[in-house]
């Protein structure tokens, strides 16, 4: 059997969203900017996904600008408005678990004498409302706080935020990050009061190499690219329009019977943790429960292992999962989230996150659970760890 | 019958690159920076992509990095390159007939202190290669020529150039734009000097969003964006794995059989232009003949008629072309190439650019020489302004 539990990091594209594209590659393949028919059927179709993606969040009305995915998104959320503001106003805030996509973000800033403050977060991952008032002041140009957590899938208060911005300072902008909630859990940004929202297609079973930032109307964003413009004054380059396309194709799929989606991926999500909980001692849950959890995001560390052996004895048997922590990538990095939320560093070392989507069922969970039962009791019994 | 002759602007998608890609959509659907199977065949799908790549231009060794497009790698190569010099040099070389998106770039670094001249181009758009010997001095950091004019086919002498700036001065690094010439026109940057190349995918039957800066090792490049790092660590984001395999499948088809591929372009476009020479008066073609020119391109003003009309009665017979000046695309902007090459501006706004490809037919040329001939003639009769 074949189960795929990492979709927080990346998804299969629904069949309907590649044959949504397909006509778009080899028939309807004209550029949006020229006015022959070619062109006008290709600039519709871009106008319309914008439309149906703005009213997915309540954002009719708002500019919708498509990039090449989440990370660009950010970058002209966080870098486009920072700049745009360089000459008056310094000061920006976030969170010490947003991605690295933010936080690099905000690193470079810093390196341009921007002034960055990283909000704590409690034992769960819920940022500090108390320092965010605190912080707030007349410098400030931006908030960016996530709407979901990727590694342990807290769901942050974000009308809450929204409301303590506008009492303290109605001229600080709100930016959130929903590439891990967009599609799963409901969202208005006008509610919310949120002025800048990124969103990508490739973790909503959409084609990778597309995002969107979605911003009110009126908002100054300098461009951080430069070149070629199109359709977008902002972002230069010949649109995707086959990307946009299965993008609002993923965003429809996501929508249409939303409930009883992301009420089936709840349903997985609570089985496989009573699953773990009740038949693995000696574990460490990361994150919250219930509502204030993603409905997709599974997250626990196994004592006296490692997330890597995991991983890589589940991977042979056919389950994809991520490390809560360093080597499930290239790259050798500590997990920052954990850290942050206090988690020890060896503890830290054992995490896993299951993430899931509607295209998993109860059957790969079931096959998940008695797996990782098996290699999880099989690594303890070879670990020199064992406490 | 439908006929596209835009592929200058963008092609349709080859049915195979489609094919190709799909697996990369819906099975083998990944992160490349993953551990598990699925990260492994979408990082290897990426590596193999960067080496076929590299090797159609004699760039083994060098470093490709993928992007959204051809406009994402100019701005890398330009403001990465002089961002990494800003505080040593300060000058650019490029020309007056570059495309927007190198043009856009440059207009960017002036803004912010950098020096960029222009070089002249004559009356065929050749750049003035005495002046470029003059112009390259211990401040130049960059030389930018486009390989190809896209509006006038233009094929500049790449070598001369890369020959001149290592006599004048070797710190002077070599960037051209090669959107336009790629898998039509054979080219290796060793042999041409050049440090830096500009490709996408898109103009080569390839898919939308995707393209390559292609760079020689160890040249000092600082990043235009900025956010989550995954494979490469000058260009934050999530591969477009499927995009990227649509590129690799799309220039492996162009490089096969290659002479036959051009050759055949070649044969349309020496059909097109006698067509129109030998049944339509009153022309001016743009842009020099035989070998200096890219195979691909066709570009000829009609005088006494508006290039937009004759690109509107041309859409309803089925047969799309663009403008050589202004009006084809939803902005109004006059072509700064006509006009560096001496055009008048009346005769520029009754130019009209072919592009072919390799999916054209006779067939299809005849069909535009025929219905060109009998739109121009109408429109004649009906104009206002003829002479």
């Amino acid at each position: 059997m074949k189960v795929y539990l990492d979709n927080g990091n990346t998804t299969p594209v629904d069949r309907r969203v590649v044959d949504a594209m397909e006509p778009y590659f080899t028939e309807k393949y004209g550029h949006p900017l020229f006015i022959y028919s070619q062109g006008k059927e290709a600039h519709e179709a871009v106008e319309s996904a914008k439309d149906y993606i703005a009213g997915t969040v309540g954002a009719e009305g708002y500019s919708v600008t498509f990039t090449s995915g989440g990370t660009e998104a950010n970058d002209l959320a966080l870098r486009g408005v920072a700049n745009a503001n360089r000459n008056s106003r310094e000061h920006i805030i976030t969170s010490n678990i947003e991605t690295p996509s933010v936080l690099r973000i905000c690193e470079e800033l810093e390196g341009r004498g921007f002034h960055v403050d990283y909000l704590d977060v409690d034992e769960d991952g819920f940022v500090d409302l108390d320092q965010l008032r605190e912080l707030i002041s007349e410098e400030t140009i931006l908030v960016s706080i996530g709407h979901v957590s990727d590694e342990i899938g807290t769901v942050q208060p974000i009308s809450k935020i929204g409301e303590i911005i506008q009492e303290k300072n109605p001229d600080v902008l709100f930016h959130s990050n929903a590439a891990f909630s967009y599609g799963q859990i409901p969202f208005s940004v006008r509610e919310a009061k949120v002025d800048l929202l990124t969103i990508t297609a490739h973790k909503l079973h959409g084609p990778k190499g597309v995002g969107a930032l979605i911003s009110r109307e009126g908002i100054d964003i300098e461009p951080v690219n430069y070149g070629y413009l199109s359709m977008s004054e902002l972002r230069p380059g010949t649109e995707n329009v086959p990307g946009i396309v299965g993008f609002k194709k993923a965003a429809e799929l996501a929508f249409e019977d939303f409930k009883d989606k992301t009420e089936h991926i709840r349903v997985l999500r609570d089985r496989l943790m009573n699953g773990i909980e009740n038949s693995i001692s000696n574990i460490v849950l990361h994150g919250p429960r219930g509502e204030d959890r993603s409905p997709a995001n599974v997250n626990y560390s196994f004592k006296h292992i490692e997330g890597e052996s995991i991983l890589m004895h589940l991977d042979v048997r056919g389950i994809s999962v991520a490390t809560g922590s360093a080597c499930a990538t290239r790259k050798l990095e500590p997990s920052h989230v954990l850290t942050a939320i206090g988690v020890d560093p060896v503890v830290a070392h054992g995490a896993i996150r299951f993430t899931l989507s509607r295209m998993n069922t109860a059957e790969e969970v079931n096959y998940t659970l008695e797996t990782l039962q098996e290699v999880v009791s099989k690594l303890r019994e070879m670990s020199p760890i064992k406490g």
